[in-house]
C-alpha cells in the first residue's frame, strides 16, 4: 500500500506520496494560509492531497494513511496538536479533523521526529538502532533513535535536545534559560556573533573562514568547540552508533565535518567514538518521515 | 528460583542472593584483595559465594545464576571486564573465570548500571519505563531506563552521564575535558569550594548553607543552579518520568531536593517536569542490580 505524508511548516505545506520501498515517488506543496483559521488549513491540505494522489495517476483506496508532522509538541494518541505556535494551533484536533476530510487514518508527529525517522529509514542514520539527528538552523531541533525506534520521549512529550545546558548561565536562551546548547550551536550564533565583522549570515561567516579570515576562523573554532561539547554530551549519554547533523551549515562539507569529528573524538570518554555524518534526506525529511509512521 | 549478586569495588566485595520477590536474603562482604591478581579475587568470590549460601541455609542448586556489578565498563556478551582501573582489570575474562569456579552461568554489569536497576525494580524509580539514576559522590555516575529496560549504551559502551558538558570551557575535568557536569555536580565541588571557608567535605558546606552561613549558603545555591542544569539537560533530551538522584549529599533531604525541584521546574521545557526523588535502594543497590540481571 501506498502512504501519504503531510510537512505543515508556517511557510508552506508540503505533501507527497511514499511507496512501498519507502521513496517519494509525488510531491507538491501550497501556501500556509497563515491566519486563517483551523477549517481553512484542513481544506487546503485535502485539495493538496486530492491534486497529489490525482497527478500521480493513484487511487485514494491506494493509500492506507496519512502522517502529518508539525512543528511542535503534539499528542500522538489523541491526535492534537498541542502546541505549534508558527501554525496558530493550540490543543487542536488536527488529526480527526483531516481524518474526517480524507476518510483515512491520520497519524501526528513532530516535525524533527518526521526527519529523524526518515534519515534512519532512508538517509544518513539507515541501519543504526540507536543514533541521533541533530538540526542546526534558526535554533537546534533533532530527534533520537533508540533500540531501532523513533523515541518519543519517556513521557511522548518528544525531545529538545537543543535546550541541553551547554553553558549554564551564558547566554540567555528564548526558552528562558541561560546557556542552552541553541545560544551556541545554532546558525543564529555564528550570524550574530559575525556582525562584529561584517558577516550577516552563518555562510557568511563560514565562507569568510574558508577565505583564511582571522576573525571568522576564530568565531569558526569557538563554534566547533561549542558545537562539538554538545554532541560529545550526546554521545557520552547515549553511547549512539552514529550522529547526523542537519541543517544549512552542513553546506560546508568537510570544513565542518573534520574538525568537528577531531573534537568530538577528543571529548568522547569511550574508546571509540561514533561518527559524525551529513544528513542525507533533504528538505523531503519531512514528509517522507510522516508517511513513515503510517503503520 | 534464587539468584545471588556481587558487587566488586576497590575496598570490598559485597554479595548476596536475592529471592524471586527481588529481595536481598542474605548479604555478606570481605575485602577486597587489592593487587594480587585475579585469580584471588575469583577465589575470594567463590569462597564469599559459598559461606553465604551455606549461612542462608540455602543450597547452591536453589541459585539460578549469578550477577556481577564492576566499577568500570564491561562487554556484556563476552563476560569480560574491558577496563575497572579501582581492580586492576583491564580485559579481564571474569565470567567465564567465575562461572568455572561457581559452575553457574555468570553475567557481568558496570556497577551504576546495576544500581539503575536496582532502583527501577525495587526502589525510587519503580513502576517507571523512562527514568534516570543520577549517583553524586566523588565523580558523577548513573544510569537509564529507556522503555522499560536498562539502557546500556547504544553501543554497549554504557552511559556516562558525569561527562556530559555542563560549562563548555570550564573547570578541568579528569577525562581531559573542560566543564563536565561532574565539575560542578559532583560531592567533590562542594568540599573543594568550600575550602575558602574552613569547610572540608561536603556534608561541611551543607551543614553549614542549613545554620545560614552566607558563604555556604552562597555555594549552595550555585551548586543547585548547576545540578539543576544537569537535570534538566537530560530532562529536555529524555523526556523521563522520574529522576533519581542517589549519593552523600543526599543526605541533605528536603533542604536539596526542594530547590532543585524547583530549579528544574523553571528550566524544564515540557508543560510538566518530571519528579525528582532520592534514590532507596541504599548500599545493597549493587548486590541487588547485580542480582537481577540474571535471567
Amino acid at each position: 500500500m501506498l502512504r501519504f505524508g503531510f510537512d505543515i511548516g508556517g511557510t508552506n505545506i508540503a505533501a507527497g506520496i511514499i511507496d512501498e520501498d519507502n521513496r517519494l515517488i509525488a510531491k507538491s506543496s501550497v501556501r500556509f494560509p497563515r491566519g486563517e483559521g483551523t477549517e481553512v488549513v484542513v481544506r487546503a491540505c485535502a485539495a493538496l492531497y486530492r491534486s497529489i494522489v490525482e497527478q500521480a495517476g493513484r487511487r485514494e483506496d491506494e493509500i492506507s494513511g496519512v502522517g502529518v508532522a508539525v512543528p511542535g509538541s503534539v499528542d500522538i494518541d489523541n491526535g492534537v496538536v498541542i502546541d505549534a505556535h508558527n501554525l496558530g494551533f493550540h490543543h487542536t484536533p488536527l488529526g480527526a479533523l483531516l481524518a474526517d476530510a480524507l476518510k483515512k487514518p491520520v497519524y501526528l508527529i513532530n516535525d524533527a521526529d518526521a526527519a529523524t525517522l526518515a534519515e534512519q529509514r532512508t538517509g544518513a542514520l539507515i541501519g543504526t538502532n540507536t543514533s541521533a539527528l541533530i538540526t542546526i538552523g534558526t535554533g537546534i531541533g533533532g530527534g533520537l533513535i533508540i533500540n531501532g525506534e523513533l523515541f518519543r520521549g519517556g513521557r511522548k512529550n518528544g525531545t529538545e535536545p537543543g535546550h541541553m545546558v551547554l553553558r549554564n548561565g551564558g547566554r540567555h536562551c528564548t526558552c528562558g534559560v541561560d546557556g542552552c546548547a541553541e545560544t551556541y550551536c545554532s546558525a543564529t550564533r555564528l550570524a550574530t556573533d559575525g556582525k562584529a565583522f561584517d558577516c550577516s549570515s552563518a555562510k557568511d561567516v563560514i565562507d569568510a573562514a574558508k577565505d583564511g579570515d582571522e576573525k571568522a576562523l576564530e568565531l569558526f573554532r569557538a563554534y566547533i568547540d561549542d558545537l562539538g561539547s554538545y554532541i560529545a554530551s550526546i554521545v557520552n549519554l547515549l553511547d549512539p552508533e552514529r550522529i547526523a547533523i542537519g541543517g544549512g551549515v552542513c553546506g560546508a562539507g568537510s570544513f565542518l565535518l573534520d574538525p568537528l569529528q577531531a573534537d568530538v573524538e577528543r571529548k568522547c570518554f569511550f574508546e571509540t567514538c561514533p561518527r559524525i555524518i551529513i544528513a542525507s534526506a533533504g528538505n523531503d525529511a519531512g514528509i517522507i518521515g510522516a508517511g513513515l509512521i503510517v503503520g
